[in-house]
């Protein structure tokens, strides 16, 4: 069998990490999607797994107390530790969404040049059309965007939506039309720059479909802004069988805790792929019965590997790691108990570390 | 302990089988619920699980390649490819629901001669609705239904609602008047033959209690054209209420992933059921802790095997597999870690494997 | 490792006993949440789970027959039962809802005494506000219900609210006016005594959340008159929002099949707790999986144990019974994969078995 514990990985959905060091409050904020450290996030799967895997990277003995994780991080130094963190991770490449940036972070470039790798950029739609707030008229705002997403996108690999955040998936399908959206345009203009509008979520996505490039969803899994409710990956059904005629892939992201909902979109819906980013790290060492619960339904050529990482090298390191173990575990238990051969378990590791990605974005 | 691996099973919901050899675009389209075929579903727990289990009964050896695969069942033809897997099954019963017939397909005669049990009928009350389409006039449509149902029924043991497919689950519980069912028929008379009027569906159902017969609900799984989340079980619990203190059983199809929601309402309504087909065969190996999971609150009383299969005899083959394979993998641990005793499980495994069938649809 | 076996627990969420004996339908009645008594639960998980764990408990050989459990259960009469029971069942404290006696049942200080622990009172919300039904005008309610509340818990240590019976978890998170209370209580006081009023509940919990006092919520799994679907914690999303700034404790109860998703909320919010109450004995030896899936995202520091126990001695020891042993298969399986340390283990089983349930109710 293959030697899975080498198998490199595309992490085809990530950001950028922070610029400075930091206490144990500032990492555990990082750490999880809580909105207020009220319990250590060390007492969770995701701080004891840190513990276990990350410890050792930073010389210390596995389990090493939270305290002195922190202390010897610091000590270290930021750029240090992402290098050992970025360099231990095992990553081809990176798919890097550059729209979410609340304080300096590292650019596709330098993440490229700490794991070793190739770096492509996902460009967040919302970020787009936010650049144009107040810039343009509203009548003028659709030739706008879609030159400004033209441009942007211009060496990017796909896009991403953050719907979810925003509205929810309960999306009208249909493409809005110009006055429509120039009155949706108008109205947002009037309000804060903040875009929050299902026409203009909607404009958005049908822009990105005419790009032609990958459309990433974020679903599921997020801070408690989100309206998780809305979330709910089959509320995009309207929308997926309106987009699964032009043939543009549609990435679903996270998906916890409605991951089997997602694999069962990718089994019905040609153009449509999942992930279990950010909840792979979030799960720790129970993200191998999250994997295998996707890939109930959702076929091996339609699941990818991300980590969503933000802020913390530790999080690429520890969902690459999370990840190829819990494969191993699917893929290695399937052999051991004859539901396939190994033969089939290798070149089914290859489609989801990397193959998938490389095919869907066109990766070089 | 029983002899799981020869355990006959009643197959309480299922369907006849294309007559015709298939190439590989076109086995694969009937094996999953796909729309398309964008990437193979060979690559998928199902397809993995067609070439370990089926492969064999066609004289190829386990794992054999998906094209080696197509190859040899057009070597054998469809006819002796059909009598090898349902000679195989197991069944001693099946209850065929006759109201999907895209193409020609064997008869339930057919299918009970093929696998060596007996067969009854499972009549799909939208089809016997549509069949009245044009024929009556509104205000005659109510009392054509009933004639025409009870006349459909007289020797069928069930009825099947696909309002899930149709308007969802979320009916209003309430028996629709007479003077609302005529305006409903009036407008459906005025539009197309496919019937997707709520209070139609309702009148559908109702009319199916007067009958008596068990009344079998499509949940959950299906193809990209069902509204999965209006798939959700517990959007019944309404109608299930109103159902209840009439005794007429209720029969909970597929459920997945709602299984769990499916389960629950098995353990509280009292003429509730459950199976897990559909699902069992679509999560291959996988599909023990399917059963597992559903099998957590409902009652063993209460859980049926169905396989689902259409078109293809190696679904009737693999569901049934997999079932006693699951079963034996649940009642098995319990016995081993003392959950229970095999005397238990052996009575427990009969429940299931025909005798709640055999009691629920008074099958001789 | 620590004497898993031994562990005492806080039970942070129970109620009396029947004060009678019971033939096997009224028995079966109290063991699930089935409205009535279709199938055996003694053939669900739940009563094998009776039989194999509570029949040593009254002399019995494990898996004992259900006719004989409950000959030898009224040989006994239920006194010495109950006295076995909760004499066995390990808790060094309750926190017991007084708020639902359809019949005399046991009072806190009763079932104290039988566990030989501490009893601490939680108040529902409900029956506080039903006991001044027509007793005061409209306008006067308001501040009657805030000096019933106060008095009613001058030594109770948390409320329950039960909204999700009456209402469901889609709350408008917005504290009501005095107008829109009064409204309300006009309308309800013009109807029957049940309170099921949006408006009435929000005012509840908010005059609950002015108190200070840890709040309850019945979440999931509950018997056939529960709208399931509305019992979904993401729907508490908006209040939780709201309440979350207060620091008020808010306990998501049982949870069961959205436990997921409830270890989600407690991830995310800093007032989150939760727990498996209910689910825990219902699901018999398989409540080890809903554990450790609760416990994906829970944080260890939020997450506590109850039964909800009601009526049945039995309860209160199978639950204590299976969450020691789920608490074991998940900590110490953590142990023997190397997830985390010994020490850990019994750091983290410290907090969910009593640390968590003092600490969050101030208790002793």
């Amino acid at each position: 069998m293959a030697d899975w514990a080498n198998l490199q990985l595309i992490d085809h959905h990530c950001h950028g990490l922070v610029q400075r060091d930091l206490d144990q409050g500032e990492f555990e904020t990082l750490l999880t999607e809580a909105s207020t450290v009220a319990v250590s996030a060390f007492d969770s799967r995701i701080g004891l797994a840190i513990r276990r895997w990350c410890a050792p990277i930073l010389d210390l003995p596995e389990h090493a107390p939270a305290d002195e994780y922190i202390a010897r991080r610091r000590e270290l130094g930021f750029s240090e530790v992402d290098d050992r963190f970025m360099g231990s991770a095992g990553l081809s490449g990176l798919c890097v969404d550059t729209g979410y940036v609340p304080e300096p972070i590292s650019t596709p470039a330098d993440l490229a040049s700490l794991a070793g790798g190739a770096a492509w950029e996902i460009v967040r739609l919302e970020q787009v059309a936010e650049e144009l707030y107040g810039q343009v008229d509203a009548i003028g705002f659709a030739q706008a965007f879609q030159s400004a997403l033209e441009q942007r996108t211009a060496s990017a690999v796909g896009v991403k939506s953050i719907a979810a955040y925003r509205v929810g998936l309960d999306l009208d399908p249909a493409r809005p039309g110009a006055d429509t959206v120039a009155d949706a345009v108008w109205r947002w203009f009037s309000g804060e720059k903040r875009l929050a509008d299902p026409v203009l979520q909607r404009f958005l996505i049908w822009c990105a479909v005419d790009r032609g490039l990958p459309i990433q969803f974020h679903v599921g899994l997020g801070d408690s802004d989100v309206d998780m409710k809305s979330g709910n990956p089959l509320l995009l059904m309207p929308l997926l069988r309106a987009i699964e005629p032009t043939g543009v892939p549609v990435m679903l992201l996270h998906n916890y805790p409605f991951h089997r909902e997602a694999g069962y979109l990718a089994q019905v819906f040609g153009n449509v792929h999942v992930d279990v980013g950010l909840a792979t790290h979030n799960l720790g060492d129970r993200s191998s019965v999250l994997i295998e619960e996707t890939l109930e339904l959702a076929p091996f050529g339609k699941f990818l590997f991300s980590s969503d990482a933000f802020g913390l090298s530790e999080l690429y390191y520890l969902s690459s790691r999370l990840f190829r173990r819990g494969m191993a575990a699917v893929l290695g238990t399937g052999v051991s108990v004859g539901s396939w051969s190994a033969s089939d378990a290798d070149r089914l590791a290859l489609l989801v570390a990397s193959g998938n990605a490389s095919r869907v974005y066109g990766l070089g």
